[in-house]
């Protein structure tokens, strides 16, 4: 099963070989394609979208759109595809049939095998995965932007991305992650998705969600694990820094606030839909493919707005049936600061109704921005540091995103030139 | 399966009305029991012994040393033994068939069908379900103090007994317990056993358990609940008093550290073999008969002095088929006081292992008796309060057992004169 991901369809890996992939690309009509088609041709390509091998067509759209399925029925929330405006399609004459060679920031990124050049209505798929066409709605945003024609087909990258300092470390295929997983033993690992920086509401997050993970294994050996699996994608003014997201969850693992044996931190490329409910399931299946058995879903996941209740994202599993889905949700409610507790205690068990503290992000981001440390009940110091170090090396001075950070920022991963 | 115990038996409940009673005694021979057998009767008649209906036969002794079952296969790991001096069988003249009345402290408990009249190598069932036959094993200890006759059969209590305060409100019986996890809606119930007043740690225990005992189920019912089934035995000078134990932990519930729709308390009459890791297959048998899915099993559970290795206890459910034992393990490794993470935190979360600060039952005590109130991290103020409160009310000044409490504490119930 090492190898098994999603639908139970093997990972497999399509990037060429150094020797063959010059003359491979040789001749090939080139498009520059966005950053978001960049990371999901990577994804594609390295298995985290296992069963898929490339963008779907227009069939696999539609039966995501009105059946949560891929066309054979496996399950499967979120339509990835490749848009392109018609013009340059029609300009460079590419035809079904085509391999075509996707560039990126001006480098060959990957090949496609062109299955299928097809419309679709986007604010049909809006209305089927986000639940609004609202156009408040950043996913909904998100169709907008898109081109008005998709290209269906298998993806092969033509040389593997090189992740940049500091993410270098954290860069895992579904592959390695497996291996790895193998490696310490872990018969249960619990994915933890991110975009934060960890203050002790997260780390309690995963602390208890841990216990739930493991359920009755016998502890001794500690063969459950943690997978802090931090969201890489397009930022907006205000998010932390992606600098910071990796490094300061990795403080934890470093400065003994998790064991090293049963906590590890990775990432994944992936532009948030904000689909809430569905962009669950869809975490889901990415976890299935990371090798990940669990993944713990809190309060809110994947919303925005007041688009979704807050729990819908734990509701929507409960319409799974259970052979669909290789990964159980772990589905957690709220940690908070009790001060009757004097501890950062969990809503379903502490009766301190009316005496809690909720975590306020928007608290510990001004605390930040004033460099004020927090207690270490909050935020842990070394978390604060590394936090700090981060604004200084690659946040212009500051944690947060600023426009500065958004046009200046180093990349996360860059393309050989060929 | 609400009233489905051990073996998937039914819970039978064995007691006489009240109009009855008078009659079935009338003209019985009497035989008065010791406390433990007083106990083991209103386990047996209640059904926290289900299947077993009565003190148990050389065949189900036998079964139960060499197999760890009852003769028919039953999951079985102590037996249940009701022990008579030789020459009171003689001097009245008890033979196998006999109907006969137990009395304790001289009033009327139960009757006794008497089925069996055996006897059976005392350190033989020490050495099985002790490990030992070391005279300075507690459970070996009272094994020698046992009576060398056996007398096997049903047991019908002739009323229920009284039990008074404080443990009249915590009293439950199997039946009325499960009719109560059915009406709190709880899916899953994990059991604390416990004979401590609780620190954080034992809080903490009881919380991480919750998470692993709930697993993958939603959260937002809180379907899953936590049963302190405090122990109720004879006590050894030093040991908390039975009073303290069962108000501190219900006022952990009161006083909000646990939610009261997750938590409840309440307890059973028992001996303590400190049989270690068969002690803690018992305890499981006996929660199973309570309707519970789960039991937490922390550091040396049931063990005493260092016949049995901190984890047997753990160890030994991985012997046991999944189909012997309706109830699920939820195995703890330990919880301490970190100064790092200023809080609470788990073995085999937290790497600070250089810095910990173990729970110390000695210091905790000894700060106790000195009247000093440990901080909220670690004990509960309103614990503390109640402790104190209890040492005045029941324990002659002390809230751990001396010489003058054991000799003059109130019983924990009567029985009725009739």
């Amino acid at each position: 099963m090492l190898f098994k991901g999603h639908g139970d369809k093997e990972i497999i890996e399509k990037v060429m070989q150094k020797s063959e992939s010059k003359t491979k690309i040789k001749g090939l009509k080139r498009i520059e394609v966005s950053g978001r088609v960049a990371r999901e041709c990577i994804d594609i390509a390295y298995g985290f979208f296992t069963p898929l091998q490339g963008f779907v067509g227009r069939e696999d759209v539609e039966s995501i759109c009105n059946k949560m399925t891929l066309s054979d029925g496996t399950l499967w929330s979120i339509p990835i595809i490749l848009d392109i405006n018609e013009e340059e399609v029609l300009k460079k004459s590419i035809k079904e049939g085509d391999t075509i060679l996707l560039t990126y920031s001006g480098n060959p990124l990957a090949t496609l095998e062109v299955e299928e050049i097809f419309r679709y209505d986007k604010m049909k798929i809006a209305e089927a995965v986000l639940g609004t066409t609202d156009e408040k709605h950043p996913g909904v945003r998100m169709m907008i932007g898109l081109e008005n024609t998709f290209l269906g087909g298998k993806v092969t990258l033509v040389s593997h991305p090189k992740f940049q300092s500091p993410f270098d470390r954290f860069w895992y295929t579904p592959r390695r992650l497996r291996e790895i997983i193998a490696e310490k033993g872990w018969r249960r690992v619990v994915a933890h998705q991110t975009r934060n920086v960890p203050h002790s509401g997260h780390e309690w997050l995963m602390k208890g969600a841990w216990f739930s993970a493991n359920g009755e294994l016998p502890v001794e050996k500690l063969e459950t694990g943690i997978l802090v699996n931090c969201i890489i994608g397009p930022k907006r003014t205000g998010d932390y820094i992606d600098e910071a997201i990796v490094l300061c969850h990795q403080q934890l693992n470093e400065h003994g606030y998790f064991r090293k044996d049963v906590h590890m931190v990775s990432f994944a490329l992936w532009d948030m839909r904000y689909a809430g409910p569905k962009e669950a399931i869809f975490h889901a299946i990415l976890r299935t493919n990371l090798g990940c058995t669990h993944q713990m879903f809190g309060r809110d996941h994947a919303g925005v707005g007041s688009y979704y209740d807050p729990y819908d994202a734990h509701r929507i599993f409960d319409q799974i049936p259970e052979n669909k889905l290789n990964i159980k949700p772990v589905r957690v409610l709220e940690w908070w600061y009790c001060p009757v507790c004097g501890e950062v205690t969990y809503s379903g068990l502490c009766g301190h109704i009316e005496q809690r503290q909720n975590f306020s992000g928007t608290l510990i981001r001004s605390m930040l921005k004033d460099k004020v440390k927090p207690t270490r009940l909050i935020f842990r110091p070394e978390v604060y540091d590394k936090v700090m170090e981060c604004a200084d090396l690659y946040g212009f001075g500051s944690p947060f995103c600023t426009e500065k950070y958004l046009a200046n920022r180093q990349p996360v991963f860059t393309l050989e030139a060929l």
